[in-house]
């Protein structure tokens, strides 16, 4: 395909679609065109959502495992074959955690029929159970009633009940304080001598699917085993304990755990980058990214290969629009976003003296639904500056820029005038986030191509006018 | 629960959680704490999502069908239990039509193991095919190609396979266009001779599962069957008849309809409609409407159940709030909207007088979707002061109000100063619209009860402030 400037492909449209009487138009006019153009073709073309569905195949992306050593050939390959600039990748180190094939944890009944089994799923990094954990269980609401009920954890298995707040509009707002008991639970009740510990599964909707992710532990104290419990199997194990300190049930209760999880040692993982350099500023550069690892559980749909779909996607159709852009348009694939962050980490080390020429960056890693807006890391005078360019979002669906944060992996690019989240609506991000429910099947095409269609807009913005 | 005026219920908020320094703030600071506290409300109690699991699991509704009948009285009985100051149904008189127990589409192969069948529903209205039908097959893009080649279309079933136009961001633009074939396609072929008609799904994904929907005769042109075929389904004939234009395929293809749905008569089905009064203008009215009828394919769970409990829920929450509207709210659960219309006429008709009083109404009928915004059948004026309402709306989504449509059954409503139409993200109705897609488990519990608040916030809006 030819390819020739934006300034050009803007002339062009001058030329035809507006040759009559908008000759003088300003150049904006035209890239509403060109955003247009970019949408439609999002929309009807469909390719992240069709790699999306390749990339979900090979099942679950974690760091270290087959699956993600297999993705990061398909992909390479498939990237090197789409006519980009460069195509390269980057090795890092990171731990290699494992599941395992044990996962178990029971309420003893009278005779093995009867016993009740809830769902779990270890959290990231947890060790083992070292056999059968058997051990009484107690509930506690947060970390103020864990201060106050110290005395009364030693030898138990603690149980952070702390449900996902449905009352806000904003789930991400939400997701802090639950997370908080999944990511520190572990070392604050192992400081109290806990043997083992149960969250509640950090989830805005209301099955039973565990909903996995890391955890955190600290050297000077002792690891201990964490899972999350499935949000009906929270409900009906907090019914339970409270029966019991009701004295409504009187009979001992037995719990047994059993992981076989573990840390095997160290693995490598890989970035994955494709450009197009830019025409007139190659040096400047600007970063599209989303991460490619996922959680074992589900397929990484919408975390992240959502994201990962979207960045190819941006280059994609820069490249079907025939346009040359201004500066380098560079699309990341981080690696080990989910339990390290040794992708994002080695980025920035890797391109220490390269990574000053950044004017901005975009993540995606909110998941695949439809745009709503973009949060921007940066001064107030520049997400002024975006948010006059709202008129070109017209056909996408993004309503707003605002202050916020930018992304994980992103946050490693110091000095770029611009970190910039794509925010898509939230309102089921947390019903699939780390469990069994985010699959292809729970993506929407049109959710997902508009987004990329935003993405896509915002970098050519970004390269054409800079900030 | 004690019932008192927003008037009051903002004067407390004044005085309570505004009480040092903010005693002068005018009165749209302590509405927007109202707006809060009802959408915190709506996404914790779920009282609309829960609403819906029942009504969907009566089955798909159709006017006529037992499964209306049910919920009527289900919905009437609940209704009349929640203490609003009226509860009544008005009963209208419609068409009763049947799909029957015969729906078949067959491309004939050697032996019967080796037939083709294609998924297909009759369209709503259709007659029935009076046995098996065997006619060769003509594909149509469109309504110009059919007059182009009307010559070649006696004896033969047409096959308008018009696609859904995935270009563009609101999928009810492109809904427009394509519906048309399923509305006007049976007469537009039987007038040229056709003796069947099948339709390409109108739908927005790529699964095969067929999406039904009325259909229009005209008198004076002979009725002949007509059926929707899945969007795959669609694809694939389509690609065997082009092989066979092409000389692909020599053998004669034997195609087999059989369909035994028909009209039965007439039938009843009932309006239902519940009031909270207005403490100082009784007699000016707001209503907040949906459609209890749906298709009997699936479960009429975004079209319209969601706008049905959406509407119940705006008194429930109202009542919650302990707030006592100036104005009266009527929610109108109108019946027969799919085919006939014959709710939204009578009401018209049984309120003649009252409908003067009408200051606006508001419908949900484009599903249970996360809110983006308002349309509006207003004066410029109007939209601009609804639009200066935005501020109340930040925590429920809504990013704008535009002139457009309200809906189709508060479009008989003459004379109300808004007619209006909530408008949630559009990406995905058409997935699930009319079909067998159209479940309870489709519906998103947040996005849901987001529609509710909104819906609720404005209505109280509109109520204490007019337009």
């Amino acid at each position: 395909m030819k390819v020739f400037s934006l300034a050009l492909l803007l002339a062009t449209f001058q030329l035809t679609g507006n040759s009559q009487s908008n000759k003088n138009l300003p150049i904006d006019s035209n890239f509403i065109s060109v955003s247009k153009k970019i949408t439609n073709f999002a929309l009807s073309d469909t390719f992240g959502y069709n790699l999306l569905r390749d990339l979900c195949a090979f099942g679950g992306r974690l760091s270290g495992s087959k699956n993600l050593l297999m993705v990061e050939d398909f992909l390479f390959e498939k990237i090197s074959g789409m006519g980009f600039d460069t195509v390269y990748t980057q090795t890092v180190t990171t731990t290699n955690w494992q599941r395992g094939n044990v996962e178990k944890f029971v309420l003893r009944g009278k005779n093995s029929w009867s016993d009740i089994k809830f769902e779990i799923a270890a959290l990231g990094g947890s060790v083992g159970t070292g056999g059968l954990l058997r051990a009484d269980i107690i509930e506690i609401s947060d970390f103020d009633e864990l201060e106050h009920r110290k005395d009364e954890i030693k030898g138990k298995i603690v149980f952070f009940n702390f449900p996902f707040d449905q009352k806000v509009y904003d789930s991400f707002s939400s997701y802090g304080p639950a997370v908080n008991f999944r990511v520190n639970g572990a070392h604050r009740a192992a400081k109290y001598g806990a043997v083992a510990v149960l969250i509640r599964s950090v989830a805005s909707n209301f099955d039973d699917v565990p909903h996995t992710g890391t955890l955190r532990y600290i050297d000077t104290i002792p690891k201990i085993p964490a899972v999350s419990l499935g949000v009906r199997s929270s409900v009906f194990l907090s019914g339970i304990l409270k029966k019991r300190a009701m004295g409504e049930i009187t009979q001992p209760l037995l719990f047994e755990m059993e992981l076989n999880c573990k840390t095997v040692g160290a693995c490598e993982v890989k970035n994955l980058i494709a450009e197009i350099w830019g025409g007139e500023k190659k040096n400047e550069v600007i970063v599209v990214g989303g991460h490619l690892d996922s959680w074992d559980k589900g397929e990484g749909a919408h975390d992240d290969g959502a994201g990962c779909v979207q960045s190819i996607e941006v280059l994609h159709l820069i490249k079907k629009m025939g346009i040359k852009p201004k500066r380098t348009i560079r699309a990341v694939l981080f690696a080990n976003e989910e339990n390290g962050l040794a992708g994002a980490k080695g980025y920035a080390k890797v391109t220490q003296e390269d990574i000053k020429k950044h004017l901005a960056a975009i993540e995606s890693d909110r998941g695949g639904f439809a745009p709503r807006g973009f949060t921007a890391d940066a001064s107030p005078e520049v997400v002024l500056k975006m948010t006059s360019w709202l008129p070109y979002f017209t056909m996408t669906g993004i309503d707003w820029f605002k202050k916020g944060g930018g992304g994980a992996d992103i946050s490693q690019i110091k000095g770029a005038k611009a970190l910039i989240g794509f925010y898509p609506d939230s309102q089921r991000y947390f019903d699939v986030h780390h469990s069994e429910n985010d699959v292809f099947t729970a993506v929407n095409h049109r959710e997902l191509e508009l987004g990329s269609a935003s993405i896509t807009i915002l970098t050519l913005l970004l390269s054409e006018f800079g900030l």
